[in-house]
Formats: C-alpha cells, sequence, structure tokens
C-alpha cells in the first residue's frame, strides 16, 4: 500500500479525480459503457492517458466493449475511500472558514464540516450555518468528540504552522490549506494546499490574444 | 491560435501551470538548469509528460544539457499571458467573496482584485480591504472604468446563471465561478468552476488503510 501511495503523484490522482466526476456525470445521464475512446472525446481528456492510469490499478475495460461505468466509478470511489465518511474540522472561522463551511456543508458526499474553532473569544459560541464554533484551545477534544479526520486551515500565514501543529496533536489525519505558506510537514499527516491561481492561470491562458487585437 | 486553443486540454494547462509553480521556485533557489528528469524526480512528476507537453509550444530543452530555468519560466509566463495584468472583479461581496478579495489581494502577481459589486444595498459602500463595495447594477460602469477582465463568481446556485449573464454584458472576457452549479456558457466568455473536493478527493486517497488497520 505505501509503495502504490508513494508511487501515484499528485497528477495522477488529480486525473483520477476528474475521471471519477466525469463518471458520475454519465451515470446521472443513464450511460452504462463507454469507451476510453468516447470518455476522452466528451470530456477533453486523453485515451491514452486514461488507460495508462486505469491500468495501474487493475483491469477495468474490455477491449472493443469500453468500461462498466457504474463498476468503474464504484471502483475509484472505493479507491478514493469516498465510501466512507470524512468529517471535516476548519480551523479559522473569518471570512474564508464561514464560506467554506457553509460551501462544504452544501455537499451530501463524505466530506461533511462536523466542527470549527477560532481562537477570537468573541466568535466562540457563536453559529454559523448550525455550526457552534468552538475554541481553538479546545481542538484536541473537539476532534476526539466529533471524529473529524481531515482539517482545514483557513487562516493567515502566520498562524499556518501552529494551527497545523495543534491539529497533528489532536490526531487529524490530513490537512488541506488555504493559507498562503508552506507548513513543516509531519511525515504521516499530509498538507494539500490549495492555490487558486492555477485556475485564474487557465483563464489567462485562454484570453491570450484576446486583447488589443 | 484557435486550434492551439481548442487543442489544449485543460490538463495540460494545469500540469503547465504546475511546472511554471516549479520553475519558480527553482529561481528563488538559484538553480539555471535542469533536465526533466531532474524536474520530474523533484516534484513528484512525469519526465516524458514533461517532455510531451512543452513540445507542444517550441523547443525547450538541449538533450543532456536540460531546460534553461529562466528560459523556460519566461516563456511558460508569455505562454499563460501572465507577463500582463488581468484584473478581477468579484460579484457577491458575502464570505466568500469577502474572503477572496482578502486573499486574492495578497498576491502581487497579474491577478488583483480591481472591484467588488453585490446585489444587498445594505452592503453597498462598505470596505473590504481597501475595496468600496458598489451596486451589481452598475457592473458595467465598474468593468469600465477598473478595467476589469476576469469575472469572479461568489454568489449562491440561482445567482449563477444572471451573474454570469450580467458579466457578459460588461464586457468581461473569463470567469472563475465558485458557484455550486454549471452556467450555461457565451462562446466568448470562458467559465472555469473550482471544485473543492477535487483536493479533498486526494487527501482521502492519501488516508486510505489508515483507519481501523
Amino acid at each position: 500500500m505505501s509503495a502504490s501511495e508513494s508511487s501515484t503523484s499528485p497528477l495522477t490522482l488529480n486525473r483520477l479525480s476528474v475521471y471519477l466526476r466525469c463518471l458520475r456525470h454519465l451515470q446521472a445521464q443513464g450511460v452504462r459503457r463507454i469507451s476510453s475512446q468516447e470518455l476522452a472525446d466528451r470530456y477533453l481528456l486523453s485515451a491514452t492517458q486514461i488507460r495508462k492510469d486505469l491500468a495501474q490499478f487493475g483491469e477495468f475495460g474490455i477491449r472493443g466493449v469500453g468500461y462498466d461505468v457504474d463498476q468503474l466509478a464504484a471502483h475509484l470511489t472505493g479507491l478514493f475511500g469516498l465510501d466512507r465518511d470524512h468529517p471535516l474540522v476548519i480551523v479559522g472561522m473569518g471570512n474564508l472558514g464561514s464560506a467554506l463551511a457553509r460551501f462544504l456543508g452544501f455537499n451530501q458526499g463524505p466530506f461533511r464540516v462536523v466542527a470549527g474553532v477560532d481562537s477570537d473569544p468573541a466568535k466562540v459560541g457563536t453559529r454559523v450555518d448550525g455550526l457552534t464554533i468552538r475554541a481553538s484551545s479546545d481542538l484536541a477534544a473537539v476532534v476526539a468528540e466529533t471524529g473529524a479526520l481531515i482539517g482545514v486551515l483557513a487562516v493567515p500565514a502566520e498562524a499556518a504552522q501552529p494551527c497545523y501543529d495543534d491539529l497533528v496533536r489532536a490526531g487529524i489525519q490530513a490537512v488541506l490549506s488555504f493559507a498562503p505558506v508552506l507548513v513543516q510537514q509531519h511525515p504521516r499527516v499530509p498538507v494539500k494546499n490549495v492555490d487558486l491561481r492555477i485556475h485564474l492561470e487557465e483563464l489567462a491562458f485562454l484570453m491570450r490574444g484576446r486583447r488589443g487585437a
């Protein structure tokens, strides 16, 4: 297991996550079977890449017949561990944390926000979308009570490292960080940094040559 | 130009954006030259994929010598149009919009938030991080005054389509959407949807087998 963990790159995971989203879209449309080429054509992907990525995790497609959409979706769901709950605790309930609580709370899926903590005593005890904000100093107790497994860092740059360290001590297993710095990572608690510029850069690319033309 | 636009998939753009980020990191560390294999090893990428992706846009590496880091970074910066400003207007200055104004405002780069609008009269005229919130009904004037080119949708699902249509009419060239729905797109105004679940799914993958083991 650790071999496949270390050999699966973030870009491959990203692609698998995209495939899963496409498969769900196909399920919603009632599509039962699809070839890698059709999947590629529909969603602007590479058929060769799809076959290569999926081949790492088993034999799915039948040559000339394609993939069984439900079966492949179920397999990827299991591969990502999405058949289990992944409760979230948000650290930093300012504008961003509150927005995330509302936004992520939208989703019915395995990622539910079960708690939010803040270091500001004025915020503690107030409610955001059904969540009562708890004190950052109670983080370990909050994690134990709620069973939170993923921590979401929605704090300023200077607070990111101490808050990450608190999450590690509280027993959190992985961290999604919106803080604009890289933290020193504990080997057992991976951090995924969200960088919104990557999306803006993609738009900038599409806009090339539009201006002054 | 439109040929390369339509033939470059979102996943390729995503990878090019990652390469650019890696190159900037190397520049900060004073690295002048790197091979595709070294780049792949350092950042958990695929050397074959790097060579293939970059080959679409010209001849960069010298066999056995590698890439000139500054030159390649400059080329990718130009390719993405990041040598020009891409001013942003945020539509919806609630928790999410305000958080984005603060967060994106952080960046010194080509993506500056120059305006924010909201349909709530109580918000109009208030300030967020140096921005004075304007009325949504003034969007066209705001865009003309500020030269905003990218619109950021930070509105609830039901407001996404009318707000996107307003942005198109106001002359915006591309849209980054945080709304949890897909909008009907105008052919000249591409929309990039931000889906935070993709990051959470990546973390879930890394957490597989940790629990109950």
